[in-house]
């Protein structure tokens, strides 16, 4: 069964991603948009598989989203959490109750055997999300971090630690062995334009790039990466502390010669313009989902 | 590591045997007690382990029952079951959020080898619940029923189909393979007591003594049963219905009979103390909380 490749691919992390994938659904139509997600952040709480990347996507194309925190589902409560806590579960990743009822679904399918890819498309299906989601891979990958406190796995530095630890290193654990899902090199060859969204390059970019045959296939391709950074701060997350420390100017600049010869074009925010002649603009804060149908549209017809 | 037995041993379900262990902790002290539990109503509903019998006297015992519906936890949300039932999980059985909480921690113990037996200690333990649980076994035991709709598990016949079929006979999957969870022969043997709770002895008391080698500890003991009829009625459940098809008498003359060669002694309720002479009498109804210390004292009383 051959499935026709939609005109946009975009390869993403969590929230900055999700919120791209959401404008370019929204300016273009949700059946124009692949998203390609990374599964590096994935981790086991309380036995349950949990994806968080896909799972803020997923919830931002349903409507679920608890847009005020950033993560996790809207209306939430946490009483299993609260249980499980007072059980001897540990509590450190908060789960909230809606939240746990998708992970044991996934969870359940996942322990029959079915890849993470078609668990996904299962869920999405349900949820009547017209975007197609595919995880970078059905195989695990796992980011791992170097800091002066040793090396520390994505969710114990972001989640546990508080992306307080100085990032000199990155590595994708698994990724070498890993292969693309089914549906990923097929949706990248497909596309149009590949669009690197404006995740965080060396935690969500990069390590979908890690897993063999990605990399490659984009250098066939127009591939547009959207900046994470406006002004030169991420609008939510570490970004520019890592790029200090990682060895590139924490700037849209540094971000140039961070994807220098893996995207062909790079959409920078009207206020960083001036930075980086050459770039195309559009405006691209898209934190309110009223906004993100105009981001969309400005960044389609910055591409044009 | 040698346990020391307790004075009391109860074998029992979920409900009705609750209330009974919770009376006779609340007269004699919780340490006095072991409750040996039925395992045959045991479940796995979204890929977690559901011990119903177990919990409901966990539950009870901890304060944290729904005495209302008689079954889960008290201010209760199912928040959990609503998204997963959105994505394609079942939603037969209802699963509340707080309840989920302790199902994910007991799920994951059991998927990394530790025994059911262990598992219910530790629970028990979190809880601060100072009777001694003990499942009948830590390995499957499932009950059956056979009905005119066919065989059918006990949660499809009891939840699923709200056992409205009538059961012909009964059978114990597993049980002639099960061995006795460690403790439980002990802590019949040692007991002064060994009491058969207000359970439906069908599917809640015989599943029990199917496992081999618990009958056999039975038979050097003074084993008093406390009647689930009052005035040929369950407080709770098909009991009743299900004495009548199964070829007994639906009063305590056929509790009588169907325990026969197994308890030394029935206790039953004042009002049925003219229907079977030569039983011990005392007030066995006990729904409510504040009831249960003075049911328990009565019990003591009427056995010494």
């Amino acid at each position: 069964m051959s499935i026709p490749a939609r005109p946009y691919a975009v390869l993403c992390g969590g929230l900055g991603g999700s919120r791209f994938v959401d404008a370019l659904a929204r300016a273009a139509g949700p059946e124009q948009v692949t998203a390609i997600v990374n599964v590096g952040d994935d981790v086991e709480i309380l036995g349950l598989h949990v994806s968080p990347d896909l799972d803020t996507v997923l919830y931002t194309l349903a409507g679920l989203l608890d847009e005020e925190r950033g993560w996790g589902v809207r209306d939430e409560t946490t009483n299993a959490l609260e249980l499980a806590g007072q059980l001897g579960g540990e509590t450190w990743f908060t789960l909230g109750d809606r939240d746990i009822g998708l992970h044991l679904v996934r969870s359940r399918l996942l322990r029959e055997g079915v890849p993470l890819s078609e668990a996904t498309r299962r869920l999405t299906e349900s949820l009547g999300v017209g975007v197609r989601l595919l995880p970078a891979s059905d195989e695990p990958v796992r980011t791992f971090l170097s800091t002066p406190a040793g090396e520390l796995d994505f969710q114990t530095w972001f989640v546990a630690r508080g992306h307080a630890d100085e990032v000199t290193a990155v590595r994708y654990e698994g990724a070498e062995e890993a292969r693309p899902a089914p549906g990923v090199l097929e949706a990248i060859a497909g596309a149009e334009v590949v669009f690197l969204a404006p995740s965080n390059p060396f935690v969500s970019i990069r390590p979908i790039l890690a897993v063999p045959g990605i990399a490659e296939a984009l250098a066939e391709k127009r591939v547009v990466a959207i900046s994470p950074l406006v002004r030169g701060r991420a609008l939510r997350g570490p970004l520019a502390g890592m790029m200090a420390s990682l060895g590139y100017e924490p700037a849209v600049r540094g971000l140039a010669a961070l994807y220098d010869g893996v995207a062909t074009d790079l959409v920078v925010d009207p206020d960083d313009a001036e930075e980086l002649p050459g770039a195309l603009v559009a405006p691209i804060v898209m934190v309110a989902p009223e906004a993100r149908a105009e981001v969309g549209r400005a960044v389609l017809e910055a591409i044009r």
